[in-house]
């Protein structure tokens, strides 16, 4: 079944692809499209503090952590408007379904907003599409209706992987598709953003992330797509001062 | 109190620190030595079925993998005395201590002999000492006895910071302390190698992991103090053939 889907989007990419560019809306409140972003292994709960003061000041949409910041940031953002992301099976989505899945339900049950979940490209490689159907599915039944992200590791994906784990995403019902993790080989790229908003139409939104680091970049993925940006930029990117510096 | 302990190794260190060598066995079975791995978020089924045919034929003590494999290693490996490992919270080490847990639970259940855990770098840091044990040790407590190994990332870590992430692992009840996930900035080093075995002495063992490519690399790590290797250059290490290219 899934098998058909992805086959039938890879024909239809074929058959009438067509990047869309997108007009911009009269007033871009570009703040709100960010997810302001601290991953690393190393990331203080000092530095995680900072991530929160700066969302705040910059009314950012929300800020992305692992799962061991959620109970900080839920005190340091209290009272705000700022959203919680957490990511799961992050950053190689390797994890076993069943434990993406628990990750995802304590995520949530722990004041999680938004879910960042990361493929099993593995599995995707191998055209295990069943398997990877059902690795998603079951993180977006554990969210219990919050926003959950897919995010398809772009850098790693020929274009008909590519296709199928957008087909497969929109599927399996989430929210969006999101290019990169930050941590393989590259990041997003308007081709791929293109892309993905192709496949996955108006039933699931974009994000673009990983590189994405001035204003320009973050204009450019809305116009061909983009409705989230991923970036530790965030503040270069709202002031719009040029930053070419650091990583995600 | 796991401050004290880690103070007290810290100047213990200072005070008669020696990088002690170990005489070689007169039989020494060099794979035993060795887990084979493979973590790649790009690892096919069929990539992995030919690591668990190459720990088989060259009877390597595990195979490494993501838990999203352990069901196929089980089948691969029914019948073998190859042990089967599983990684946990990896590589950023910065999933909440609760999903940990869940996830070394879940692949204890489902058949994993050994667990490879990440220490939270980011609160080891910030000197949240207590935290990063409970980290552990609730890892432990889900291993029910299995072998835990505390991958502490050398490479992201001061002086001081390796030490107290060993004192806390060998506290927590770990079975080994672990230098590297191979995801990061750098692999195991003969010095950190000693460092470790220094100060976690005969409650632990050593694992050198990352860029141990060699017969050679693999011989002076055992010699400096390691019990276990985490190599995908098992085979030539075993086979004494020099190899220098690849990741992990």
């Amino acid at each position: 079944m899934i098998e058909r889907i992805v086959l039938s989007e890879i024909n239809r990419f074929k058959d009438c692809y067509v990047a869309t560019k997108r007009e911009l809306p009269e007033v871009l409140t570009i703040s709100k499209y960010i997810d302001h972003t601290l991953l690393k292994a190393d990331a203080t709960p000092e530095m995680i503090s900072k991530l929160c003061s700066e969302a705040r000041e910059y009314m950012f949409w929300s800020v992305c952590v692992n799962s061991s910041y959620l109970t900080l940031v839920n005190t340091l953002l209290e009272n705000t408007d700022v959203k919680k992301t957490v990511v799961v099976g992050f950053p190689l989505g390797q994890m076993a379904t069943d434990v993406k899945a628990a990750e995802a339900a304590w995520a949530v049950a722990n004041g999680a907003d938004e879910i960042d979940m990361v493929i099993n490209v593995g599995l995707l490689k191998a055209r295990e599409y069943q398997l990877v159907f059902d690795d998603v599915s079951k993180v977006v039944e554990s969210a219990e209706g919050r926003v959950v992200k897919v995010i398809i590791e772009t850098c790693l994906l020929s274009t008909d992987e590519k296709i199928a784990a957008c087909a497969i995403s929109r599927e399996a019902g989430a929210s969006f598709v999101k290019t990169s993790t930050g941590f393989s080989t590259g990041g997003a790229t308007e081709e791929d953003v293109a892309l993905m908003k192709f496949v996955v139409g108006d039933f699931c939104k974009v994000k673009a992330s990983g590189g994405v680091k001035t204003r320009d970049d973050a204009i450019n993925m809305i116009i061909i797509g983009a409705d989230r940006i991923g970036t530790s930029s965030g503040i270069n990117i709202v002031t719009g001062e040029e930053e070419i510096k650091g990583g995600y």
